[in-house]
C-alpha cells in the first residue's frame, strides 16, 4: 500500500504539534561499519497494545528522507498524534502517540509525506489477560542459566541464515557459533524440572548480526528480534508459553547500556547524540566506584558511564530522552508480547543513573509482578548493596529501585571458603550479615558461578566434596539460587579466556558422544543427583526458601545456619570445611533447636539422632530436617 | 571530721526521696581477686563543678555499710539531694544531686547515718573558663601515638609505687612494666614539634593496678585516678597544660568497655547486674558482625557485647543506668579537669549500643568541641562505617553518635599496597570512595600502624622507598593523620605476640645506647627527616589538610590524587608503586592542574618542570606543590 492510494479514502490529520529537533552535543568520528539495507520503512516498537497504563507511545519512523516531511494519522478513536519530533538523520522520525483509555485494538493508519510518500497499518493489539503469564520469581525458584548457542542444537537448519554476517558455525572454536537455538532448550524442559529448576535464564536471544563472536548475545543489533539463529518472534513466544505450561519460568537477559556496532540505529544513526562518542576509540574503565565516590573526578565518572564497554558495543546515550524512550518501551514490549518472567540486566552499573531509575520505575509500574535483577559485578558488599534497593539515601541523584542483584559476594565468598584447606568461612558469613545494607536481600540471586567466571567445580580443585557443600549451600540460602548449565554435571574450566567456561553441554548436539541428559555415569551422576535430590526437597519444603535464616558465627572450621518458620518447620545447614571430623555443640543452637530432638538429613537420608552433640564428617554439608 | 562534731552545727536535711534498689538480673559466679583496702570513704566522682550544661549530679558513695542507712546534705544555695538509691550491696549509696545555676563553688556536706556514721566533705569547683581549653582536634593535626610505659623514663622515682600490686620493672619483659612516664613523654614535647606532630595520644594513663601485664593501660582499675607509675593527676594536669602552652594537643584514650578485674568496683560490687557474667568465663566472640546481621543470633551478638575482653578484665554492664552515668560522669570529669582535647575510644563497637549513643550524645552536649573518635577494628568498609557517623539510618535501634573512627580500612589498604611487588593500589583508591558511607569522613584518623598491629616498616619488607610512599600518602590523605611511636624512626616488628610491637623508644631511658632523641643516624634519621619535612609542611599549607581530595583510578601502577582548594592552591600525590619509572600523562588529571604550569616536589625541592608529562621514577611518591 501507498500513500497515493490511501489518501482519497482517509481523513488525515496533520500533525500541528511543534517540530522539535534533538540537537547533537558530540561530534562521533568513529568509524561506523558499512550500512547494510538502510532502507526499508520500519517503525519500533513494532506494534503496541491498547490498555497500558502509560497512554504515551513514541514511534521511531526510519524511511529514506521521512524526516524531510510530516507524520499523519488516519482518525481513529482514542488515539491522538501528539506531536512529531525531527532528528538530525533525515531518514528518521519521531511520532509522539498518545493512546487512550478508549482506544479498541485495531490497525493505526499512517502516513509520511517526505521525501517520498509513505503508509504503514501500524497494529494495536489487545493486551493477554491471563493473570498468569508474568508470574515473576519468588525464593522458592531455582533458575538454570544457560548460553543458548552452547546448549542444544535443536534445530539445525537454523544453525546458518542467511542474510546474516555469518556463514557457518564452528563448534570447534570458542568465537563462533555452534549452532544450539530455542528448540534445543525446549527439547530438555524435562531435563530441567528433573534437576529440580524452575526458571530458565538464557544469555540474550535477541538479533546479535555480528561478523564475530555473535554467539554470546551481548552485541545486540536489532532490539526487537529473537536472533534467527535461535528461532523466530513467533518461535520465542511459544517458547515462552510451552516454559510455563510445565511449570518453568523464563528470565530474559537483556542489555540497557550498549548495543552491537551493527545495531542498526547505530549504522544509520538518527543523531550523533543517540551514542556517546570520543575523538578516538574510548573504553570503559570498568570502574563503578567513580558513580559514588566522594572525592571521583569528572573525567573517571564519564569514561565509566560513557566509554564503550568494547570495540564493537557502542555505548547508548541515555540521557537523550528519545534513546531512554527506545529501551523503556522495548522492554515493555517483550514482557507483553511473551508474558516472560523476569529480566536479568546485563552491567547494570554502567548505564545512566538517572535513566536507570526511570526504566526501573516505568517497567514496574507497568509490570509490578516481573521480577528485576541486575548485574553489579562488585567487589565490596557496600559497593554492590549500592545498586539494588537498599537502606542508603540518594548518593549523587541516584537511589537504585532495582529490587536484586547477582549476588558476586556470595558467589566469592563460597569460591574463597572452599577453594583451598585456608578456606574461611567467616567470609560467607559476613557476605550474608551483609544484607543488613539491602531494603530486602531476599530479591538477590545467589550463584557459584555464570558465564563470566571460573567454573565452581575448577574453583575448588576438582573436590566433590567441596562441591557439595557449595550446593548445599547455594539451594538453602536465601535469595533465588541460580546454577550455571553443567556445574551440576561437573563441567569445568577456568575463564581465560571466557570461551573455556562456555563450552557445549554434553548430549547438546546429535551424535555427540557424550550425552548427559540421557546418562550420567559417574562423579556428573552424583552431582547431578546430588544437586536434584535438594532443589526437589526444595520445592516442597517451603521453609527452605521462604523461611528466616539464622546463621551462627563460624567456629572451628564449622558454619551452620538455620531456615525456619516462627513456630513452625526447620532446617540446620552444618558444613565442616575442615579435613577432620567436628564434634559440635548443639546447644549453642538452642534458639532454633528448641522443641526439636533430632532430625534427618534430607540428601542422604541419615538420622541424626543427638541434636546436642553433632559429629560431622570432614568435608561434609548437612541439610538436616529437625523433627519435634 | 566525724559526724558527731558536725551533727550540732548543721542544719541536716533528710533525704526524703524515694530510696530504689537496683535488682541484679544475673548472678556472677566468677571468682573475684580478694578485696584489696575496701573501707576507706569514696565518693566518685571525687569532686564536680558548678555550672556544667546537666544539672544532675550522681554520686556513688562507698564505705562500710553505708547502704543502710540514709544521706543527707547541708543547705547549699541552688543544690538539692534529690534522691538516694540503694544497690544490693551495703557497702554503696547512690546520691542523686541537683546542682542548679545558682549555686557558687564552695563544699556541699555531706553526712552518712549507715552502720556508722561518716561525714563527707564534697568539693564543687568553678570551671575552668579559659575558651582555649579543650580546642579539639582537625585535620590540621598529626598525632603522635604511644605507649608511657615504652617510650621514656622520665622520673625514675616512681617506677615501682608502694601499695602497687607490682613490685618491680623489667625492661627484658615485654610483660612487665619499664618505667616510662608522664615526665618521659613531657620532657620530649620539643622532640615531637621537630617531627611535626601538634597532638599526643598517649595509650591509657588511668591507674591499671593489675598484678600483671598491667603496662597497656586497658585494663582500668581506678576511673579517677592517673596510675602512680605515670604521675599524679596533678601532673596530668600539668602535662596538659604544658603541652598547650607548647602547641600540643592532648587525646585521652579511654575504655567504655570494660575495666581491670581489679578495679575497685569489681572487687566490691555495688551490685551483681554492674558486670555481665556467665556461668564460667565467657569471652567475647570478638565479632561486631553481630550487631547489625539481620540474620544473627541472639546468643552470638549477647556473647560479643557481654562477653569479657580478656580473663582480666570484666565486661561493664552499660544497660545498668547507674553504670552508664558513672561512665558519662567519669568522662566529663577529665575534660573539664585537664581541659584535654579529645577522646580516643577504644574497643567502640564492643559496649552497649544504646549506651554508646547516650554517652556520646552526653560528652556532646557538654563539650561540642571536644574531638571524639573510637576504635572501630573491623574487616570491611561498610562494617567501620557502621560505627561512625553515617549515612544510614539506624540499624537494630543504633545509629552512631561518633564523629570519627580510626581508619582500619586506610591501614590495611596501605600495608596491602606496600606490602609487596603484587601491592593492588586500588585498595587505597578504594578505602578512599569508601567515604560515601560516612557523614564526614574527613573527621576520621588513618594510620599505618598502632600497637595492635605489625609495625609498618615490617609489613613492606623494610624496603624505605616504599616507606616513604606510605608516609607520604599518610600525611596528604583527609582526616587528622596518627603516627606510632618509633614509626618515624623505623621501629619494626611484627605484632606476635604484642610486646614485640611495644618496645622502648630508643634513648627514652638513661644510658641507652641509643639515643634517636639526640641523633639519629643512617636511615632512622632519613626516615625522621622524610617525616618531619613533609609534616612541617603541612602544617603551613592547609591545603594538604582541610583542601578538597580528588583521586584518579589507580593506572599502570601509579595512583594519584590532588589536595585542593577550588581557585587556589593545588597538590598533586603521585605514587608510583612499581619497579620501573613511569611517564603518567599529566593531560588526565586537568581538571586539578588547569591554570598551572609546573610544581615542586616538596620534600626533596626538585623542580616538576612539566605537568602534561611525568616521569616518576620507580617506587616514588611526590608530593608536589602546584606553581602557577
Amino acid at each position: 500500500m501507498n500513500l497515493s492510494s490511501l489518501l482519497p479514502t482517509l481523513a488525515l490529520l496533520l500533525a500541528t504539534a511543534r517540530l522539535a529537533s534533538s540537537t547533537p552535543t558530540s561530534a562521533t568520528t568513529y568509524q561506523a561499519p558499512p550500512a547494510k539495507t538502510p532502507f526499508t520503512l520500519r517503525i519500533d516498537p513494532t506494534f503496541w497494545w491498547v490498555g497500558m497504563k502509560n497512554p504515551k507511545l513514541q514511534l521511531l519512523v526510519h524511511g529514506p528522507g521521512i524526516g524531510t516531511g510530516q507524520a499523519m494519522l488516519a482518525a481513529y478513536p482514542g488515539v491522538t498524534l501528539e506531536s512529531v519530533q525531527k532528528v538530525k538523520n533525515p531518514n528518521y522520525l519521531v511520532v509522539n502517540l498518545n493512546i487512550g483509555p478508549e482506544a479498541q485494538p485495531g490497525q493505526l493508519r499512517l502516513a509520511f509525506n517526505g521525501r517520498q510518500k509513505w503508509a504503514y497499518t501500524y497494529e494495536l493489539r489487545a493486551r493477554n489477560t491471563d493473570p498468569d503469564r508474568t508470574q515473576g520469581l519468588t525464593q522458592a525458584d531455582f533458575i538454570y542459566m544457560l548460553m543458548p548457542d552452547r546448549f542444544s542444537n535443536g534445530d539445525p537448519k537454523n544453525d546458518v541464515v542467511k542474510g546474516t554476517r555469518v556463514n557457518h558455525v564452528a563448534r570447534d572454536s570458542m568465537y563462533a557459533r555452534h549452532g544450539g537455538d530455542l528448540k534445543g532448550i525446549q527439547n530438555h524442559f524435562a531435563y530441567f524440572k528433573q534437576l529440580g529448576a524452575t526458571a530458565i535464564w538464557p544469555t540474550p536471544l535477541v538479533e546479535n548480526d555480528m561478523p564475530k563472536a555473535s554467539y554470546h548475545g551481548y552485541a545486540v543489533t536489532d532490539c526487537y528480534k529473537i536472533d534467527p539463529r535461535y528461532g523466530t518472534n513467533q518461535e520465542y513466544v511459544e517458547f515462552v508459553r510451552a516454559a510455563h505450561s510445565q511449570g518453568l519460568k523464563v528470565v530474559q537477559d537483556i542489555v540497557l547500556n550498549h548495543w552491537g556496532s551493527y545495531h542498526h540505529l547505530f549504522l544509520d544513526q538518527p543523531a550523533a547524540d543517540w551514542f556517546h562518542a570520543f575523538p578516538t576509540f574510548t573504553r570503559s574503565n570498568y570502574n563503578a566506584y567513580t558513580l559514588n565516590d566522594p572525592h571521583g573526578s569528572t573525567l573517571d565518572r564519564k569514561l565509566y558511564n560513557d566509554g564503550w564497554f568494547d570495540t564493537t558495543m557502542p555505548d547508548v546515550n541515555q540521557s537523550n530522552p528519545l534513546v531512554a524512550t527506545y529501551l523503556i518501551q522495548n522492554f515493555l514490549w517483550w514482557v507483553e508480547l511473551t508474558g516472560l518472567d523476569g529480566y536479568r540486566i546485563d552491567t547494570y552499573p554502567y548505564s545512566n543513573p538517572q535513566f536507570l531509575m526511570a526504566w526501573g520505575q516505568a517497567i514496574a509500574r507497568e509490570y509490578p509482578k516481573l521480577t528485576l535483577f541486575g548485574e553489579a559485578f562488585e567487589a565490596t558488599e557496600a559497593q554492590q548493596a549500592f545498586f539494588a534497593q537498599n537502606i542508603l539515601p540518594p548518593v549523587n541523584g541516584f537511589k537504585s529501585n532495582l529490587p536484586g542483584v547477582l549476588d558476586f559476594q556470595i558467589a566469592f565468598a563460597i569460591g574463597d571458603a572452599l577453594k583451598d584447606d585456608s578456606g574461611d568461612l567467616n567470609k560467607l558469613y559476613r557476605a550474608l550479615q551483609a544484607d543488613w545494607l539491602y531494603l530486602d536481600a531476599t530479591r538477590n540471586v545467589p550463584f557459584l558461578d555464570n558465564h563470566d567466571l571460573n567454573r565452581f567445580y575448577s574453583v575448588i580443585g576438582e573436590n566433590f566434596d567441596k562441591y557439595k557443600i557449595g550446593l548445599a549451600w547455594l539451594l538453602t540460602l536465601r535469595g533465588t539460587p541460580q546454577l550455571y548449565y553443567g556445574t551440576e554435571v561437573l563441567m569445568k574450566n577456568f575463564a581465560n579466556p571466557d570461551g573455556k567456561v562456555r563450552e557445549d553441554f554434553p548430549g547438546g548436539w546429535a551424535g555427540d558422544p557424550t550425552n548427559y541428559f540421557v546418562a550420567r555415569p559417574g562423579p556428573a551422576g552424583a552431582a547431578f543427583d546430588y544437586v536434584s535430590k535438594l532443589a526437589n526437597y526444595r520445592k516442597t519444603h517451603p521453609v527452605l526458601s521462604g523461611g528466616k535464616l539464622m546463621q551462627f558465627i563460624p567456629q572451628d572450621g564449622v558454619y551452620t545456619y538455620f531456615r525456619y518458620q516462627e513456630g513452625g518447620e526447620c532446617v540446620m545447614i552444618i558444613a565442616n570445611n575442615t579435613k577432620a571430623e567436628k564434634q559440635v555443640d548443639g546447644t549453642r543452637f538452642a534458639e532454633r533447636t528448641k522443641g526439636f530432638s533430632s532430625g534427618v538429613e534430607v540428601v542422604s537420608g541419615a538420622a541424626i539422632a543427638d541434636l546436642k552433640m553433632l559429629r560431622v564428617p570432614a568435608c561434609t554439608a548437612w541439610v538436616v530436617e529437625l523433627r519435634r
